[in-house]
């Protein structure tokens, strides 16, 4: 567990699409992921052949049970004309395309395939909430979901938890709110348009069109502690600490380190991977914490030789506001404890000295679960290039970023680390 | 896609284990993996520290829908004591495990893990056959399914191909049945433990106890072509046609090939890896053959520089006896159109040839779907090492072996070879 991992074989990242996140009526996975498909392959500047991509690895977590649709690499892999050539699906929950990448960089790396297309889908919107909520709840322990947990629950327990342990209060968790919502809008595949002052500004001009009395919203804090404007769900958790419900597609084209610059002046090089597992809440001496990223941080840390104060820019899995705050700890970019006190100071906004989430994250770019971890890197992918328009990082060229994807209560993590030459 | 594929790192198997096949009323998934996983850690001839294993791939397909509950890497990781080291699912219908072996494969052979667990779990028996059948339509290319197809009728209608474009009849079904069932009883791990003459005569016992009239029967294929004895499920398909509902594990324990003798010194080697996937029945120009799998077979062939006539011993994935034909044909063992008439003279018999399915198959070892393909490795694993029991292949040391796993109507399909040196 604690040996240094390497890799034969250097493993690059030449392109990457994704779809536009929201819920859609009438797109189905299919639609979605050809979509980020057809983007990835615009996204390589020297161009490949699609004829060339050796495999898919697909993340995918709930078509089997909210579209009623299995073995999605089959269908995906026909989509994208890439039969009779190989197609996996991996999946750990949330963190299904966080896998689906982690097996074509072992794929290539091992010598056997050169070209592999990774990514994730989900198809979550046509079902309704309650459905949603239940079937993402097959991802917990099952002792948790017999004792009636679902997500919300779950989260909401480890957001108490850290209150208890570290004297966070809801207003700590606003702040990862807002501004999750002051990113997302200039993402132009955001799910979320508006920041948190937006969308009371449109409230209040609603109330006011109808007459009614205007409340007394001095700030973005005082609209998120107003239960009308933001109800509970699972307290502390209110409905602006939940990720939405999201349909999506993301993929990235990897290929072996040392052909990389045929296919691109401007790869970037896969340098810290790693990945945990997690025994959930129920034998958890700790809510705040998860055992699966502090393994992960620790083997791709380890891996790239790195440590949490090189990574200059992360997404991590903020499916409530409460969970970035616990990843940020454990990712060691701030001590335990710290994090809130971090977000409070603006450490970790677009303009901070380490930018968490610059997409959005889960919150306001949307969260279509299979296709997150994938959304992830791809937002790493664009932000090291210098590709991330108005939501680009300044001060200076990026030179390393890094992707946490989270599945269920902390049964599986990703991390991986990405840098660029 | 012609290319030679080769493995930077070379990867043996150095221990398996699975548990008994059956249905169960009072066992679920982790039970089984856990008796195959103990079994797998006495079968280490030297032996192995369970915690000096660096990561488990997992095959499983329906526990999504026939358990309601996910995220089984994290569960199965955590039954056997795992965590917090990395675990992954793979999906691709009922070629699960096979997809899982070749994962654990390209860990190794990428050099970032030693020592890596490949297995697959199914738990479908708690189910009611209606809802099997349903839940494994899944599976199934959405055009198929939408026209009413489940399993049977999928791979009934690709036996009325067959028999209308090589005159085969049901008789030629009949003969893989009762191969399948001569080998299962051989097998203590099997699911049915009797031979087709020993379930007649056991029916004319019964018929005679009851002091009914006794049918003329003369021999198995007289038996078999009686519908009260074997009704019809989809024609020309009947219930001895068929693999049954079943429960079960199994695992595989690979290392880094240099390292294989330092737990056993008699290591399996991995020469051939093959995947393909497949469009299904409703773009296929020909219902008698599948792409996936001779785009496999022709990956791995490639790359063990064998070809159909070094394989002395294989699995092949006979859920329905014509698939057993098809697949025969496919991988190359006899020419298109060859393969029923090979079964009529016993070439596939364990004292023929080229036996293929000594285990019984899954028609009579048991078809828990997403363990089946480690299942087959396991068989093809105790038959090169001499350790078949009652059912080893006889005359002279065998070298090479191989296992075919197919997923859906074709979608995803494995081809692996395993060498004895």
């Amino acid at each position: 567990m604690n040996k240094k991992r390497k890799l034969g074989r250097g493993v690059a990242v030449v392109g990457a699409g994704m779809s536009k996140f929201d819920m859609f009526d009438n797109r189905d996975s299919k639609d979605l992921f050809i979509e980020a498909f057809n983007q990835m392959l615009a996204s390589v500047d020297k161009g490949v052949d699609p004829r060339n991509i050796d495999a898919l690895y697909l993340g995918n977590f709930t078509n089997d049970f909210f579209v009623q649709q299995s073995h999605w690499s089959a269908i995906i892999s026909d989509a994208i004309g890439l039969v009779p050539r190989p197609a996996t699906r991996t999946e750990g929950a949330c963190a299904s395309s966080g896998l689906a990448f982690r097996e074509g960089v072992f794929a290539i790396a091992s010598g056997f395939y050169d070209i592999v297309l990774v990514g994730g889908v989900e198809d979550m919107s046509k079902r309704s909430t309650r459905e949603v909520a239940e079937g993402l709840a097959l991802a917990a322990i099952p002792y948790e979901r017999k004792s009636g947990f679902t997500f919300p629950g779950v989260f909401g327990a480890i957001a108490t938890a850290y209150f208890e342990k570290y004297g966070a209060c809801r207003k700590h968790l606003m702040n990862v709110t807002i501004k999750s919502h002051n990113n997302a809008p200039l993402n132009p595949k955001a799910q979320y348009k508006s920041s948190i002052r937006e969308i009371m500004d449109a409230k209040i001009e609603r109330i006011r069109t109808r007459g009614d009395s205007i409340p007394e919203w001095s700030d973005e804090i005082d609209f998120l502690s107003d239960p009308g404007a933001n109800p509970a769900i699972a307290w502390p958790l209110h409905l602006f600490d939940c990720c939405p419900i999201s349909d999506g597609a993301g993929c990235l084209l990897l290929v072996g380190e040392e052909m990389a610059r045929s296919f691109t002046d401007d790869p970037l090089y896969v340098v810290g991977l790693g990945q945990g597992s997690g025994r959930g809440l129920h034998a958890a001496e700790d809510l705040t914490t998860f055992e699966a990223t502090r393994s992960a941080a620790r083997e791709a840390y380890r891996m790239a030789d790195l440590g949490p104060e090189d990574i200059q820019v992360a997404e991590v899995h903020d499916c409530f506001s409460i969970a970035e705050l616990i990843h940020i700890e454990d990712l060691g970019f701030f001590k335990p404890g710290e994090g809130y006190k971090a977000v409070e100071e603006g450490l970790t906004r677009l303009d901070g000295p380490r930018p968490i989430n610059t997409s959005g994250g889960l919150k306001c770019k949307g969260h279509p679960v299979g296709a997150t971890g994938a959304a992830q890197l791809i937002e790493i992918w664009e932000q090291l290039r210098n590709k991330a328009g108005k939501r680009q990082v300044q001060g200076g060229n990026l030179r390393i970023g890094a992707a946490h994807n989270l599945g269920g209560t902390g049964g599986t993590c990703t991390f991986t680390i990405l840098e660029r030459r």
